[in-house]
């Protein structure tokens, strides 16, 4: 086995995404020599000490970073800044900061100015996830095989960074950095737009007269069946993000809503070959996913 | 085993669904006691023939249909006039007409009035489907608990529906009955609207430019993975699909159009409570969809 990269890491929040790096750090040892994981609420610090995939669970997040040399953030991202002016005291020197989110600029802004000197800031998004959450849904494999951005800022030490994306190797995942503002568009259009749609279109049918909803509810074809696999997710995180992204998520909404108006035009007058040449446009992308390995 | 629903069973296009119910045919032995295909193109008529799914397979379809007492049309639904215009004259009095559309008042505008007096017409739409297409695309299981809607006429014969019931009801679906203009409707939100978004957003994330779209593909979050995946149906279907269900389809997409307009407020101005009530009720729906064993 590998010498643990930290001695202490720190996790605040354990949910899905921070679940699963405590249970990857006990089944490896190599992540950290001591875990200690915090949480906002009785009921999520009371799952892990019983699930006991923490070394040390603590209530107080000030006390839970004491002499961690590395804290990683996998709270929404809406809860940064407060959790931020809880442990910025605390922090040990030389200690890394990292995170989780699904936003980056948002992050930075935030968390950043919050930091003491000498503590070392690693933003980071692993891009996994499932429609579950809480400390029971996470899993040692989450992370096996998918990306993880970091988002270094200019300054960064160039050793921290180092370490955070060894973290994610070893977590089974591959990693890339990428600029923060490129990032939030990029999530923007591949998940942040597409929850959106999936949350909004679960509401249009809720609206529907009731005796239209109960047949919605029976006859639900594959289409709605995925639509509605994506909004089963984490209802304070996706908030977080959508408020957190906000200027590439109204972008990235913009821009498919005109396409949307551009296909109702197309079907109120029976453009049949633009309709066919978006589907083939689909289509391509689909292939492209496939031949990249990402279906 | 019991006796064959049919004598002469005549598939008008073998894709998916036609392909399957063939196999069923096949592995039953009691749908028909003898199937043919017929299909527009010559490769799909050289596959069926090569797989050995249908004992007779006729290129022209008045020979198709000659002598057949049970008559499936298994076509994209823009195909309907034309094939109703050559196979009307040579259809078996007595003869029932069946079909496999999507939807449903288009397919009783362009074929009803074709088909002579005495011949019986059934309109069906099993609700099943995968993103794959064409004759090898199919399989036994593919209806197996699934709903199959027939959407009969005031005037349908009681016997023929019932055969056609049974029929449904061999190949493993649950089978109901809708108004014609109700069904096009609860289709419109449960499948061809998301169908529509799905294959829009795949042409959005296409349309960013060169060095975004590389990255859209590489990073593919698990959101636009799911559209990806309905966005890989057949192009020809869908957009008849579409084309023929007009008035429902566009009334759905002003609704979804509508609230995903709101939601857009709500991010520019930080309506959290409002994100997170949408992001609840779909959770809610997802939990129905569960309960009613269709998730």
């Amino acid at each position: 086995m590998a010498e643990p990269l930290f001695r202490r890491l720190a996790l605040i929040g354990v949910g899905l995404i921070g679940s699963s790096v405590a249970r990857i750090a006990r089944a490896r040892g190599d992540l950290a020599a001591e875990v200690v994981a915090t949480a906002r609420s009785a009921a999520t610090l009371a799952r892990v000490a019983a699930l006991g995939i923490a070394d040390v669970v603590e209530p107080d997040p000030a006390r839970a970073v004491a002499g961690a040399d590395c804290v990683m953030i996998c709270a929404p991202v809406g809860a940064y800044a407060a959790i931020g002016a809880a442990i910025a005291p605390h922090l040990a020197p030389g200690a890394i900061v990292t995170d989780v989110g699904s936003t980056k600029q948002s992050v930075i802004r935030d968390l950043g100015p919050l930091l003491p000197a000498g503590v070392h800031f690693v933003p980071a998004h692993p891009i996994a996830g499932t429609e579950f959450s809480g400390p029971d849904a996470g899993f040692a494999a989450l992370f096996e095989g998918r990306w993880c951005l970091l988002t270094p800022l200019p300054g960064s030490d160039g050793e921290a960074v180092e370490r955070i994306r060894e973290l994610w190797r070893r977590c089974g995942a591959m990693v890339a950095a990428m600029e923060p503002a490129h990032h939030d568009r990029v999530l923007a259009i591949v998940s942040h737009l597409p929850h959106l749609i999936a949350f909004t279109i679960c509401g249009t049918a809720d609206d529907l007269a009731d005796e239209s909803r109960a047949e919605v509810l029976q006859f639900a074809a594959s289409g709605f069946r995925d639509f509605t696999r994506i909004a089963g997710s984490d209802p304070t995180m996706w908030r977080d993000v959508f408020l957190n992204n906000r200027e590439a998520l109204l972008e990235m909404l913009a821009r498919f809503m005109e396409d949307a108006q551009a296909m109702a035009r197309a079907v109120r007058w029976g453009d049949g070959a633009y309709i066919e040449d978006k589907i083939n446009r689909g289509r391509k992308i689909r292939r492209s996913l496939i031949e990249i390995n990402q279906a």
